[in-house]
C-alpha cells in the first residue's frame, strides 16, 4: 500500500524538454523523466502524480489539489519561468502547507539576472538547481525520506 | 427590477478561504461571502455575479464581460496575488471603464514588501484592505450608492 | 451610556476641505463631515472626539490621549501629508495600541509616487482610500462593530 | 502552394480593439486586422494563422505549435500586457527558435514606465511600435521577405 | 493704497541668521532682511507680512492664511530644512493656489545630496538659490511685477 | 510636384556603415541607403534630404531646419549613440513638432543595457529597430502615408 | 557653582516611556530618568535642563536656546522618530555648534530599516544605542568630561 | 569705460525661442532678450557678449574665452538641455573660475524627472528658474553687483 | 584503487555545528557529517578530504590544492558566510576549473536578504540548500556520478 | 575570584592606533587601552582577554572561544573595517550567543557612506561610536553590570 | 621609416592644461606634453598625430580617421569629461577596432562619483589614471610595444 | 646603496598565474614577474620585497610593515579579488600613508560588474589595468621616479 502521495509539477515550456535548447536543458524528454520517477515511486510504494502545464492558473489548481490528499503529501515543483513572476503559485504553496522541493534543471544563477530571484524558494523545504533531470530524483528521495520518517 | 449589475471577481487561492491560513484570512469560506452578498444584492435589486478563478486570463475574460452589461455595471475585485503582477488585469479594467473597488481581506501593507504595490489600485474608484470579509460588503454598499446616484 | 470612545484625527490641510482642490477632495467641509459623524455617534452611543491640526506634534499628543480612555477606544485617522513623512505618528499609534482605521479621501495610488507609501498603514487594522467623505463613515461603522463585539 | 507559415499572436485585451480606448489604439477591430492580413497572406502564398487570447498559458501553447510547422515558419506577436511580465512567453519564443517580430499598436515609450521594458524584445528579430494596425502589415512584409529569401 | 499683499515665510533656524554658520549664510540677521523688505513694500504700496517659525504646522497655518486675503496675494517662502521633508507645506501651497517664489540663501545644489530635492519647487512660479539675502529682494520684485500686471 | 518633404538624419558613426561591425550593422553603406531612399522619394514625389553627422549640435541644427519647410514635413531619425544621451536632440524634436520615426538598424534591446533607453522614443510617432536598412524604407512608407493622408 | 550646562532633549513619544512597549523600551518612566540625571548633575555641579516634546519645532527652539548659555554647554538628545525624518533638527544642531551625544534606548539597527538612518548622527560627538536608560548616564558622563576638560 | 565684462551663453534650442512651445517658454525671441540686456549693459557700463549655440563643444569654447578677459568677468548661462547631460560644460566652468549664474526660463522641477538634475548648478554662484526672460535680467543685476562691489 | 578525489570544504562557523542554533542547522556535528561521508567515500573508492576553516585565505589555499590532484577531482563546498562576500573564493574556483557543488544546510532564501546572493553559485555545476546534512550526501552522489561517467 | 569573563576583540589596523591618522583615532596606543581595561578588570574581579588581529578568520576563532567559557562571558568588539564586510563575524556572534557591545573609536556616520552599515550591529546588545578610547570603558562598565546583575 | 602611426586625442578642457586647477592637473601645458611625445615618437620611428577638441563630434571624426591608416595604428585617448557621458565616442572606438589606451591625468576614483564610470574603459586595451602627464608616455610605450611586436 | 624600498603585494589567486585562465591573465608565472622586477630593482638600487597571499589579514600585515621602513617606501599592489570587497586593506593603506600604485593584469572594466568598483583606488597615487605583467613594470618605474625625485 502506498505510504505517501507525491505530486510532480512542471511549469511552462518543460513539455519542450529534449528538443528545447538541449545544450542548456539536456536531451531527456519530460516523458523520460516521468518514467524514471514512476519506477522510483513504484519501488517505494509512493503514489506519484506527474503534471505539466503552461498555465499559471492550472498549476495553482494542481497545488490546491494536494491539500485534499488523505495520505501524507509532498510536492516536487519545477516552476520554470513562473519561479520569477508568480506570486499566485507562491500563495498556493503557502496555503496548502504541503512540504515541497523546488527543482531547476539548469543553474539559474549562471543565467540572466531576472532568473536569480524566485518567489517560490523562501517557502521550499529544499531547493536544488543545475543537476539536470537528476534533480527530480534527488528531490524525490529527499521528500520520501521526510514524509515517511517517524515524527 | 434590478437597477444595476455588480460582478464580484476573486483571484487566485481565494477558493481556499476558510481553510487557508485562517489566522491571516479568517474562517469564512468564499461561499459564505457569496451568500451574504447575494442577500444584499437581492435586498437592493442588484444583479450580482460572483466569480473565482486561479487563472489570470479567465479573470481578464470576466472583466471584459462587464462591458457588455446593459445596465449600469460595477466591479468588486479582490485580485489576490495578481494585484502585484498583472498588467493584463489592469489593462482590462482600463478598457472596460467600469467603476470598481479593489478589496483585500488582509492588510497588505503589514505583509511582505512585494505585496505593497498593486498594478490595479491607480485605476480603482476606491481601495480597502484589512477589513476581512466585511470589505466586500463595504465595497458593495459604496458601488451601489454610486451606480444608482442621480447624475 | 456610551459604549466606546472614538477619536477622529485629521491631519494637515484638511481644514481647507471644501475649498481646497474640490475636484480632488470634494465639496463637503470638515464641519460637514464632523456633523455627520456626530449624528452616527449619537445613534450608536459612541463618544466621538473630532480633531484637526496642521501640526505633527499636536497629532501625536492627541493619539497619546486615546491611551487614557476608560472605555474601549478606537481611532479614525486621516493623516494627510503626514502619512508619507511621519515616523512620530507611527510610533505614537504603536505605543497606544488602540485599534485604528486609516482613511484617505482621494485614491492616493492614482497620485504622485511619494503618496504611495504610508508609514501608518502597516499598523492599521484597516485602510481605505478613494471613497471621499464616505470613507469616514465606513471606518466608523467598522470600528464600532469591532469595539463592541463580544470578545 | 504556400511558401511559408506565419502565425499572428495577439495577447490580452486585444479582442477589445476598436472599442477599447480608441484614442490610444485606433478604431479598427481585431477582425479588421485579421482580414487585411489574410488578404496579404493569400497574395503572398503564405499560410496565416491568427490567434488572440487573454491567457498567458494559451499563448505559450500557440508559440510551441509553430515549432511543429513543416514549412519555414515565422511569428508576429503583439504580447500586450504580457510583454512586461511574462518570462514564460519569452522562454517559449527562445525554445522554438522561430524568427519573430514584436508589434505594439501604441508607442509604449510614451506611456507608463512599467511599459518601457519588454521581456520579449531582446529575442525579436525586429520590434516596432506606434504604427497602429499598420505595424502588423510592416511586420508581415518583413517576415515574408526574410523567410523566403534564398539562404 | 496697497495694491497687493505679500507674505514672507521663513522656516526653521532662519531666526539664527547672522550668527549661524556665517560663512554659509552671510552676516545679515533676519531682522535686517525684514527691514529691507518692509522698505521695498512701502515703496511699492505692498502690504507685507513677515513670519518665521521652527514649526512645520505653524508654517502651514500661515500659508492657509494667505487664502483669506482680499487683495491679490503672493508668497515668498524660504522653507529651510522643510523643503526637503515636508509634504504638508507642499499641500498647503497647492491648496491656497497663491503664486509663490521659493528662496534659498545658499546654493543647495553645492551641499549635501539630501538638500538637492525640494517637495516645494515643482509648485513654485520661480525658484532661486545662492543669492544670499538679495534673493528675497529679487523674489519680491518678481512677485509684485506679476501681481500688479494687467491680466 | 513634390507633395511633402522628408529629412533623414543619421547620427554618429553611421558614416562607417558597411565597414563598421558588419555582423551587427550589415554590409550596406550609408550611400547605398541614401540611393534607395532617393529612388523611393522620386517615385513618391517627395523631396528628400539625407544627412549624417557625428556632432550632436549639427543634428539639432538640421532638426530645427525642418520647421522652416513650406510643405508638410517629416523626419526619419537614426540617432545612433545620441539616442541614449541627448536631451538636446529630444528638445529640438519637441520644438519643431514635425512627425518623425525613430529607426535603429540593430535590435537595441539585445545589446548593452544602456542602449535600452532612448530619450527620443517618447516623442516619436513610431519606433522600429532590428530591421537593418529596411527600417529606413518602412519608416519612409509610413511617414509618406501619414503626411499625404487627407486630414 | 555649576561648571557647565547640559540640556537633555527627548523627542516624540518618550513621554510614554514605561507604559509604551516595555519589552522594547524598559519599565522606567521619563521622570525616573530625569531624577537620576538631576542627581548626577547635582553631584557634578552641572546645571541640567530636561525637556520632552512631541513637536519638531519645539525641539528646534530648545536646541537654539543652548546657544545662549553663558557656561560651556552640551546636549544629550534622544530624537526618537525625528532622528529619521528631521533635517530641521539637524540644522539646528549644526547652527548652535554645541557638542552633543545622540542616545537611543533600543538598538535601532535591530529594528525596521527606516530606523537605520539618522540625519542627526553625522554631527554628533558620540552616538550610543541599545543601553536603555543607562545610555543617558553614559552620555552625561562623557559630556561632562569633555566640557570640563582643560583645553 | 566698461567696468566689467559679462558673457551670456544660451544652449541648444534657445534660438527657437518665441516659436518653440510658447506656453512653456513665452513669446519673446532670443533677439528680444539680447536687446533688453544690451540696453541694461550700456546703462551699467558693462561689455556684454551674447551667444547661442546648439553645440556642446562651442559652448565650452566660449566659456574658456571668458578666462582671457582683462576686466572682471562674469557669465550668465542658460545651458538648456546640456544642464542635464554635460560634464564638459561643468568642467569648463570649473576651469575658468569665473562667477556665473545659471538661468532656466521654465521651472525645471515641474517638468520631467531627468530635468531635475543639473551638472552645472553645484558650481554656480546662483541658480534661478521659472522667471521666464526676466531671469536673465535678475542674473545680470546680481552679477554686476557682485563684480563691481569693492572687495 | 580510488577512482577520483573529492574535497569537502566547510566555511566559517561550520565547526560550531550541532551546538550553533540547532533549530536552524540541526543537531549533527561536523564530525558526524565527515564520518558519514568517509563511509560513502570508502564504499565508492573515492579519496575524500574534509576541511573546515574560518579563514577565507585558507579556503582559497585548499581550493587551489585540488588543481594539483592527479585523479579526476571534484569539490563540495559549503562556503557559509563567505558565499555572500568572497570574490576571492569565487576566483579560486574559476581558476582551478574543478567541478563543484555548492551546499547550504539551511534554506538561505528564507533568511535575511543579504544571504540571497552568492558569489559562488554562478560557477557551480549544482547548488542545493535546505536539505540539512543530507545535502552533503546528495552532492557527493552527484559528483561521483559525474566524475566517473565515461566521457 | 573573577565573577565573569570579558573578551575584547580588536579588528584590522587597530594595532596601528596612536600612529594611524591620530586626528581621527586619537594618540593612545592599543597597549594603552589594554592597560586601562586590565586595571578596570582587576578592580572588578573580571577575567579580561584582549586580542587584536588583522585576520577575519582569527577573529571568528576568538569569538567561538568565548562559547567555551565556564563563567558568564561577554564580548567587546571593535570590528574595524570588518564591521562593513564580514558576515562570518556576524554569524560567529550569532552562534555563541554571548552578549556583546560594538565599539567604534570614531563616529562612523560622519565618514564615508560604506561605513554607515554594520553587519554586526543588529545583534549587539549595545552600539557606541565616537567616544574614542573611552568607548571601551563605557562598554566594559555596561557589560559587567549586565553580566553580574541578578537574573 | 615610421613603423606605426599613433594618434593622441585630448577631450574637452585639456587645452586649459597648466592654467586649469593646477593642484589637480599639474603645471605642464598640453603643448609641453605634445613636445615630449613628439620627441619619443621621433626616437621610435612613430608617426604621431596630436589633437585636442572640446567637441564630441570632432573627436568621433578623428577616431574614424585612424581606421584609414595604412600602417598599424594605435590611439591614446584622454576623453576628459566625455569619458562619463559619450556613447558616441565609445561606438567610434568599437567601430575602428584600433587598439587604444585610455589616460586620465588625475585619479578619477578620488573625485566625484559621476567620474567613476567611463563608457570608454570596457573597450580599452589598457586604462591608467593618476600619473599626470607621465600617463601619456606610459601609454605611448605600451602601444608602440604592442604595435611593433611580431604577431 | 639602495635609495628606496618598494614592496610588491599580490592578492588572492595570483600564485596561480600562468596556469589560471591564461586567455585572461597571460602565460607568465608570478615567479617570472618577480624575477623581472628584481632585475629592475637591482638596476635602480631599489630594495624590493615581493609577496603573495590568499589571506586578507596577511596582506594587511604586510602593508603595515611598510610603515616601518627607514627609507622612502612605496607599494605596488595587485589586490585581486580583495579590490572589490576589502575595507581592511583600504584602511591599512590609509594608515601607512605610503604612496602606492594599484595594478590589475586584466581590464577589470571589461569584466563582471562587481569588478568595476575598487575600495582601494580612491587612495592610490595611480591606477592601471589591462597591461598584463607590464603593468607591474610601469608601476615600478612610476614609483621609483616619485620616491627619488627631489622634493
Amino acid at each position: 500500500m502506498t505510504q505517501c502521495a507525491i505530486t510532480v509539477l512542471n511549469g511552462p515550456n518543460l513539455n519542450m524538454l529534449g528538443t528545447r535548447e538541449p545544450e542548456v536543458y539536456g536531451t531527456l524528454s519530460l516523458a523520460d523523466i516521468e518514467s524514471a520517477l514512476q519506477q522510483m515511486a513504484s519501488d517505494n510504494d509512493v503514489a506519484l502524480t506527474f503534471y505539466q502545464s503552461n498555465s499559471e492558473g492550472q498549476l495553482v489548481d494542481w497545488i490546491q489539489e494536494t491539500a485534499r490528499s488523505e495520505k501524507p503529501a509532498g510536492l516536487i515543483i519545477n516552476p520554470g519561468a513562473y519561479s520569477h513572476t508568480s506570486v499566485a503559485i507562491r500563495d498556493a504553496l503557502a496555503a496548502v502547507k504541503v512540504p515541497f522541493v523546488e527543482v531547476h534543471l539548469s543553474n539559474i544563477y549562471a543565467r540572466e539576472k531576472f532568473r536569480h530571484h524566485s518567489f517560490i524558494s523562501p517557502l521550499a523545504s529544499g531547493v536544488l538547481c543545475g543537476f539536470g533531470s537528476d534533480g527530480y530524483k534527488m528531490a524525490f528521495d529527499s521528500l520520501v525520506k521526510g514524509l515517511t520518517a517517524p515524527k
